[in-house]
């Protein structure tokens, strides 16, 4: 618990002067004042959360990161447990799609076994960051003793903190784990207090009938459980899953690194509440990458006050989105690193109507 | 009228079974079924438009089209007619946002002056396909004859006939003009029949006063020109632009192609608009970059049935939000030519819920 304690008061609001000395380098480069709205948004957050007036994003991560739920023994998810494991094997050998569009916005991934039900033994590429081998079904009991569900937090605290020492400039969030939707929906209507039905959707894909049992699933889990809502390691330890907690952890870490870090969809989100319920200025630290499907999302968004980069109705997890956000927010730091200013192209500035 | 006649005429609707045959090698790839959103559709949409398995973009490039409007002298821009000019020679220097954002996402630039109110002379890199310099005062009657504007439509289709002809993949619009929010309301106004005030803006920041101006400005130009909103030329000739009628023509000619096109924003939406009152079936090879802060521009998108890519708050044209959505459109291509199947990935694809 010491390490969550330091990090979170590592962790500062940023500083609104340093928004205004990048607005200012904005606003004298050849466009007119505020016309490429949020790319504006992203270069000012960037200088302000860096602290740096020339900040770079030259080496970026992506942690997509895995774990197994007890709750799938209850038919919450489209597709069976093995499919975690099998889907970790896909990452190592870049044939899902969290590699292609890491690739394609230049980003490496590390994938994390925090909590999958299944001994890979010594498997090339993979970090083997294991908790415990999945979570215990929280429909009969807490998923995780609250010893556990801190290892998971300081997993990926520790995880943010050695590639910020690597020298990595931005980290993105994502997920593997079936049935982690289900979880995401606790933690979702126990910190904002929302009822389960309004937070809980279809995830993979499940039929009409399955998504009425996962409500009243989560609905008794959370009646049985108690979680505190004030209390985040508390809930993620009752209704939580470990790639959840390690989410957090890497968020917390992240932003007491002064690291920006891209939150991914619903499950990444559930996360970043996680996080945001431990220490509330690790806000700032947060771009929220896109608008998930899921109908849970927007309401976790709204409550941490973070608006998605884009919305192009994904629904898969993995640091799908967050590979494609990071692209919009390098377009942000170029347009303020590399643009001619008025003086420099002899372009008149003159406003006249 | 002719090339446009014949141009037009060579576009045919792409064909549902295309779209069939991607979405069962969609279904196939490791990930719940349409769980890729919009992603999948950009993919869907590039086989068909292709009638190819296996299309590529590896060549892209973005038009970025200038021309002046006599319109500028009633005040109706925050800048003065010489920026035009101005902004010519920086993107061709390298110092605009259209340049450092088609670098980002691995796009040529073309720039090209269709009817800049300057001589530039011979300058290296400039397409020179001068129509005019300067669009006439529509306020006083046509901005362009007949004639004119047939030609800058025919110029844009030879620069997409031209440019497919070289092996390019994809075509993305852009423009330079300043006061060219003015005649894109024009256009939107009169093809939709939407009240002028509801298809007006601040373009790149008027005052609420010249916004009024400018409004009563469209307003009395339509009245005095009377063009015929089902004649598109018409429109264009009395009360657009030089380079609206090339973006047009660069759609038509894309089209023609099958080459897909991205429509950068409000004022190439207009063009777009011009294109799609010739041929409506233009509609199958356009991609809608964003949605701009241009209150005019949802009006057209929805006219057209087009839904953008993303929405950052841009309001600055260039081809910067088709530059964005270029990137975007291509991760849609990624997923479906490199992600694994379940088979090779030994993933099991059963749903059992």
């Amino acid at each position: 618990m010491d390490l969550i304690k330091t990090t979170a008061m590592a962790i500062k609001p940023v500083s609104e002067e340093w928004y205004v000395i990048a607005q200012k380098q904005l606003d004298n480069l050849t466009k007119p004042p505020g016309s490429l709205g949020r790319l504006e948004e992203f270069a000012r957050r960037l200088v302000a959360i860096t602290e740096n007036r020339n900040p770079s994003l030259d080496k970026k991560v992506i942690f997509t990161i895995a774990g197994d739920h007890g709750v799938v023994d209850e038919g919450v998810s489209a597709y069976p447990k093995e499919v975690t494991s099998q889907m970790v094997l896909n990452f190592l050998r870049g044939g899902a799609a969290i590699n292609v569009l890491a690739r394609h916005a230049g980003s490496e991934i590390v994938v994390v076994d925090i909590g999958v039900d299944y001994n890979f033994g010594e498997v090339e590429g993979l970090m083997n960051m294991k908790v415990m081998k999945g979570t215990r079904n929280f429909l009969k009991g807490p998923a995780m003793t609250r010893d556990e569900a801190v290892k998971c937090v300081e997993s990926g605290i520790e995880l943010a903190t050695g590639y910020s020492k690597k020298g990595y400039k931005i980290v993105g969030t994502g997920d593997m784990g079936i049935g982690n939707t289900t979880p995401s929906s606790a933690i979702a209507s126990v910190i904002t207090g929302t009822p389960v039905s309004e937070v809980t959707g279809k995830g993979t894909g499940i039929s009409d009938e399955a998504l009425i049992r996962k409500i009243k699933i989560i609905e008794d889990a959370i009646r049985l459980n108690k979680p505190n809502p004030k209390d985040a390691i508390d809930v993620l330890s009752k209704v939580g899953g470990t790639e959840i907690g390690g989410i957090a952890g890497v968020i917390l870490g992240a932003a007491s690194n002064r690291i920006p870090v891209v939150i991914d969809g619903f499950i990444s989100t559930a996360g970043a509440l996680v996080a945001y319920t431990i220490e509330p200025e690790v806000k700032d630290y947060m771009f929220a990458a896109h608008n998930s499907v899921e109908k849970g999302h927007r309401v976790m968004l709204e409550t941490m006050g973070l608006t998605p980069v884009f919305d192009l109705g994904l629904r898969l997890g993995e640091g799908t989105g967050a590979a494609l956000a990071m692209f919009m927010i390098e377009a942000g730091l170029k347009i303020y690193k590399e643009m001619a200013t008025f003086q420099e192209a002899g372009v008149s500035d003159e406003i006249i109507n």
